[in-house]
């Protein structure tokens, strides 16, 4: 059996299935996820897997091994609005393919494999990030209930509606001491593999990071009476911070930061801007990293401010740790991953995963999978087979390790 | 008689004319401007002159003198929404108080004087500047007519509900031959006269104007995922544009440079900017040196695209040439302000004038009164009596070297 075709087909499959009617988008408890649990729990049992759907509405495959210990595996099925095929569905399918393959080798398994598709990360329907994975590790915000999507329904009902059970999400918290870890493939969402001509790669660690917003108030004025000398121009300011941000980042291996946003007042092209805002978002493996760097960018701030006679204010909108993938998990697939590719990159992962919530209870390793131009959360977005053929024979292996290194124990 | 302290409280009185009730609004042909040019118009009369309309609505007052020649003199009375009391106006009474100032000397003129209150300079209510200086200097664009304001009357119907005859405004052109020349007196909307100290200031030219609108397209991308080194970000590729038209500005004495407006695409605080697109305003008393400017700058543009792989796109929106002031009435009036003042600057007008427009037809020179802080447009528009004062006697001095130069001739 070819397992990694019959992930791409499934690949096409789930991708059909969506809240709308011209484009993919799979939100949280909606009539998508629905049908797309149906399916993809169907394929679940051709895997040998018993399967189940928590109080959240997480779909849950489970195949059994001769141990008590448990591996988790798995990513979401949830999707942001008109979104490519991949993002979360590949690592699902390849976890359940993983399944398949070692059930086709006939050996036990020293631990039993929990596949979990998690109903969501995105977090689009309720503005709020990894409501499947924080059900399962226990830090699901009981508030969050309260929330209410834009047609006003609150996600409690929506998760009865859905058939899971708002009130009992402590039952079906997973305890830290049954589990070996959680492991997740992902697209990476990024360039790096495929300008590296990689087919996977290893993640060592989810990122943390900062996210400011910036106000610049300098002084309006005609554009054509105000000598140069006299100016306090917020645009330039903002325009003098931006290039030093760049600057910083460039000088700073791993550490990415973006200016994604700014507006100016009065917005007119005969004035002078006299206020001036952007967003500042600051990323790096390493909190240590992060923090410096978010020290000397704050301190260039107040250079700009002295020079310019402009106000800056720095607003701090979020501080997110980093989360370090596991040292053990990853020496394994890492091994796993050098059988298939001669080089291996290592590289933390920007974006957030369900991966950084399930390291609250368990250690987790993840493996990106190529995508094309790293495009994602757009119809675009593009995996190429042979490379659900590496990945898949990647997790395969690395099972295989885990249940060596299990056995030896 | 204290004309001075007259012109300070009639701009109080014309100050409260206005076609919205709680700020100073008055537009073109409006019935705020109908009031305005009654009052006015009875100053005129009192300052001894004779009181007329041109088809435009322009109001005009006729001071005889001797010879065939002719004076022009004035401002306009129209002004931006929630405007200030002295933009314009104040042209337009002291040059009627400079009138006066002449009449109470009992002595004859070698040329009469016409003051000009010009019905629209501010282009608000038709979106089109200048439209009182343009129909007495013969460059008024008959397709304007056909324009609509916000309620959809059209500009023609306008003109002739303010009893004037969109038909007939030919027959009001000015002929250059009568002409002496057009003096005008107008705060400065800017701060040098403040920043020095000065009360008045003379205008050497009304500066050249380029504006154009620049496209930057990279490449949008997760904030997380993507590289420093893989990124094509339009906005940093717009900031090391900004910094480098504002370092080109401040390298280049005279010429003023803006950036007033900008936007980024998709403008979301995680993702890489893809596109940006800015405005840009340069302005310069002599042409060459702001084609020069333009020229470096549309070079540091090329250099940034190539550097960042960013696509960047000039679309020019409007290139203004400098309108120089005549240098004859400029000397007498630089004469008469150095009997009031120590020392004097001359400076470019920034902002585009009336002077402009009837430059097309006659010798003109402008004087600058020192507002508060370069403050315009903006009810906290503010000049000072004294200056007031001095601004009177020095026009009143220009007219009485003129009329010198004159009887010499």
């Amino acid at each position: 059996m070819d397992f990694a075709a019959q992930v791409v087909e499934r690949l096409d499959l789930l991708g059909k299935i969506s809240d709308e009617p011209d484009r993919l988008t799979r939100l949280f408890a909606g009539q998508g996820m629905r049908r797309a649990n149906e399916l993809v729990g169907s394929w679940m049992e051709q895997a040998g897997m018993t399967v189940g759907r928590d109080a959240i509405g997480n779909l849950i495959g489970y195949y059994p091994g001769t141990g008590q210990k448990k591996l988790l595996m798995g990513s979401h099925l949830d999707t942001v609005r008109d979104a490519g095929r991949f993002d979360g569905a590949l690592g699902v399918l390849l976890a359940i393919a993983c399944v398949a393959r070692w059930r086709e080798t006939d050996r036990s398994l020293p631990f039993s494999i929990k596949v979990i598709a998690f109903a969501d990360e995105e977090g689009v329907r309720y503005q709020s990030a990894y409501l499947g994975s924080r059900a399962v590790a226990g830090c699901f915000e009981a508030r969050d209930l309260e929330r209410a999507d834009a047609d006003g329904i609150k996600m409690a009902d929506a998760i009865r509606a859905f058939g899971g059970d708002p009130d009992r999400l402590e039952s079906y918290h997973l305890k830290a001491d049954d589990l070996l870890g959680y492991v997740e493939a992902h697209i990476e969402q990024g360039p790096v593999l495929d300008s590296a001509n990689h087919a996977v790669g290893l993640v060592t660690a989810i990122a943390g990071q900062t996210r400011a917003r910036i106000d610049f108030h300098g002084r309006a004025g005609h554009a054509g009476t105000v000598p140069m000398t006299l100016r306090r121009d917020a645009l330039c300011a903002a325009a003098e911070f931006i290039a030093l941000v760049e600057q910083c980042a460039l000088g700073n291996p791993g550490l990415v930061a973006t200016v994604g946003q700014i507006a100016v007042e009065p917005n007119a092209a005969n004035v002078i801007p006299g206020a001036a805002w952007l967003s500042l978002d600051l990323r790096h493996q390493e909190d240590a990293q992060r923090r410096e760097a978010r020290r000397l960018i704050r301190h260039s701030l107040e250079l700009i401010q002295r020079k310019r006679l402009v106000k800056c204010e720095w607003e701090s909108v979020q501080e997110t740790s980093s989360v370090p993938c596991s040292p053990e998990l990853s020496t394994l697939l890492r091994q796993a991953v050098l059988k298939h590719q001669p080089e291996i990159l290592a590289m933390p992962s920007g974006a957030g995963h369900d991966a950084a919530v399930m390291a609250r209870i368990t250690p987790v390793a993840m493996l990106f999978v190529r995508c094309r131009d790293g495009i994602s959360h757009h119809p675009d977005e593009s995996v190429r087979p042979d490379d659900i053929g590496v990945a898949l024979e990647v997790l395969f292996d690395f099972v295989s390790l885990l249940a060596k290194s299990h056995e030896q124990i």
